[in-house]
């Protein structure tokens, strides 16, 4: 029989409780042995959680008790888990994980830790989609082209509601909080951060690429307007929050970012709070994995295939390499981004603007690819809406910066990356 | 270092050649060890096969090596491979397989005589899809509700043809002749028997279920007319062969056949050559796997992901199992299955036609759910197309029996099942 202890018992961990109750006859004859919880670790012990297990407001019950075999660290959090976590490691027990916050932060320094010991985290990413495990197992001859994720379910609710139903953003977003979906304060989801942390855990693996949040470029949905949905569908394009990491030369890209995708991709057909990574290998070529990112039930599913998986012995690399590549990739900076663009401006309705834009983008090397001119609900005013062919990002930055000083150019341009 | 013998130096033996070498810094890195072919067998010795390794004609030259570490299988057949993989077994060889029939056959003897010797088999199923391991390993938590792939190429690129194309059956399966996507008897992929293996497979982890190809349903997609494309699409549905493993109460029906699915549905959307496979489990929900399901360098990223496990040191039960599930699943009866159906029958065109045939369908409790009425080619005939409710295959197939015995229904009545 083998014990866990599980630290949190919110939602996801009560879902770990009950269907490794519930499931306990599937589980046991696909692990080999019982698998059972022996106790759950929680701020307050007056809240009933649903579970039938034994409750303590003490980690130390878990960490140091020599009758569990696995720790579960469901806390949330960064330095308070990752410093229990190590006293776990320290006392030689394994790890499962569902914390990406933990993994985007100190993921190379528990490696480091871990050693031998297995720590497992396939609930940090993408929910109960097994992407940690496809990538790290079943992609493993490939050398990684790109990764592209819908890893955030709050913002593809939100975009989806925009792009089917026209709704506002400001709506969907209230919308959002009073179904649960969206935090009181939603940065977080909104702004990418949530789903930046998911993509460093997969470029880790891809690519043993260290890198932090904030050495990446992250952006959220806030900026979307219906004009950008309506040109976004008249040009084949659906737009999602896609986390991206991407090979170029001996670099990795790495960025979050609402971004148009042609309506043709399966990535772009994932709608609602369905999560979906689309990995691209140099062998196998293209591979999606779709579901649920979020939810108690599906998000244990993953954490319980880690269990098992520690149970059956298995001993694959915690970041998917036993050794460091020699000739390591590095992380791309900001600017040497190279990509598609979208923008979206108002200009004076007067004959001579649009070859005041083209000059400037012509300055910066960029080449436009469509536009569209569409009323402006100001008057004397007029949108312009286009696409540029491939440009360098700190060339389309400085091109922005132009643009706002025109004096034919009104306030607030939009930019939103393509990816083809 | 780790060396390895191909049984089999086809397309997909000179893909898992070439890849160990030309990807050597990447797996190295990932599986801890350098992993080389060491030789190769072949019928033909004097073919160029675009590999620099040594060639043999003897498998023996492999088998009874003791410097090779794991076997590749990738002849093809039954039999013949089956002798040689038992023998490399018996030789404590660990035996990597891409053979689809070897398994559909022979999956449980080989379990048995395996042991504790690694045996894999990623690349059997849906080529380069790591859906062994999402089904094994990702989702091993889940009692599985459902399994519906789209697992053979060849019918989904002349399925997608006929639907955005309009073309004819005859037409198609020609053209992909010439294309070389479907063999000169290509039986074997359009009547669905293909699929049937992978599904077997998938069943057996899914479930732990034994059952042989001559046990199932399976039918192809060979009566499909554009008249069914046609009344597909007005209904909401596209047409694709599924493979469909599904528990009903404490059975499962294993089934292959074209099916309506609705145009809603992920898996509807996968088009061409592309697989897919869609499982749903108790806790994750839906989850969708999608990639080429063919080709050699796919189907050696399966392979070789399944060396890497091996050298990782990895003990995945083969068949997903560590022990017997006490209360097995049986498998169901082809009279046994329900589903929803499509049929489509030629009528006299004349009062009090449409009357008898709910009349029969009355009798054998089934009921219409939609029904669309276009004109014949024929003289004096009509075209019925409806939907029923959910019924018993049973009853259809006898509904059907006495519908072709009514003077006013002309020749050919055609029957799908559509899956919700």
């Amino acid at each position: 029989m083998v014990k866990v202890g599980i630290l949190g018992v919110g939602t996801v961990g009560a879902s770990v409780a009950n269907i490794l109750k519930n499931n306990a006859d599937i589980i046991e004859a696909r692990a080999g042995k019982k698998i059972v919880v022996k106790s759950g670790v929680v701020k307050n012990l007056s809240k009933d959680r649903g579970v039938d297990i034994t409750l303590t407001d003490d980690y130390l019950d878990i960490i140091n008790d020599p009758e569990i075999d696995i720790v579960i660290e469901l806390m949330g959090g960064v330095e308070e888990p990752y410093k229990i976590v190590k006293e776990a490691l320290k006392n030689g027990k394994p790890v499962v994980t569902a914390n990406k916050a933990l993994l985007a932060y100190h993921r190379y320094e528990l490696q480091e830790l871990a050693g031998d010991i297995p720590f497992m985290y396939e609930a940090s990413t993408a929910g109960g989609i097994p992407i940690i495990g496809a990538l790290r197992n079943g992609l493993s001859a490939n050398h990684i082209d790109s990764i592209k994720g819908i890893m955030n379910g709050t913002c593809n609710y939100m975009l989806t509601k925009m792009i089917n139903e026209g709704a506002l953003y400001d709506d969907i977003l209230k919308e959002s909080q009073e179904l649960g979906y969206a935090e009181a304060d939603p940065t977080f989801d909104v702004g990418g951060f949530d789903a930046s942390h998911k993509l460093l855990i997969l470029a880790s693996i891809a690519y043993g690429l260290d890198a932090k949040p904030e050495d990446i470029l992250i952006e959220g949905i806030e900026n979307i307007t219906q004009t950008d949905v309506t040109f976004a569908k008249e040009f084949g394009y659906e737009i999602k929050l896609l986390g991206i990491a991407k090979k170029v030369g001996d670099g990795v890209e790495l960025r979050v970012h609402s971004t148009m995708i042609p309506s043709s991709s399966m990535i772009s057909k994932v709608d609602g709070v369905m999560n979906a990574v689309t990995v691209i290998g140099d062998c196998v070529g293209e591979t999606m994995y779709y579901g649920a990112g979020a939810g108690g039930d599906a998000t244990a599913s993953a954490v319980i295939s880690d269990i098992v998986n520690i149970v059956r012995g298995n001993h694959d690399p915690m970041l998917g390499y036993k050794k460091s590549l020699e000739s390591g990739l590095r992380l791309l900076s900001k600017d040497e981004i190279s990509s598609q663009y979208y923008i979206r401006l108002e200009v004076d309705d007067e004959s001579g603007v649009l070859a005041k834009i083209a000059s400037t983008l012509g300055k910066f090397d960029i080449s436009i690819e469509s536009m569209l001119q569409k009323p402006s609900k100001k008057e004397d005013g007029v949108k312009l809406l286009f696409t540029t062919h491939i440009c360098k990002e700190v060339e389309m930055q400085n091109a922005i910066k132009s643009l706002k000083l025109l004096d034919v150019v009104h306030e607030g341009i939009a930019m939103m990356r393509i990816e083809k």
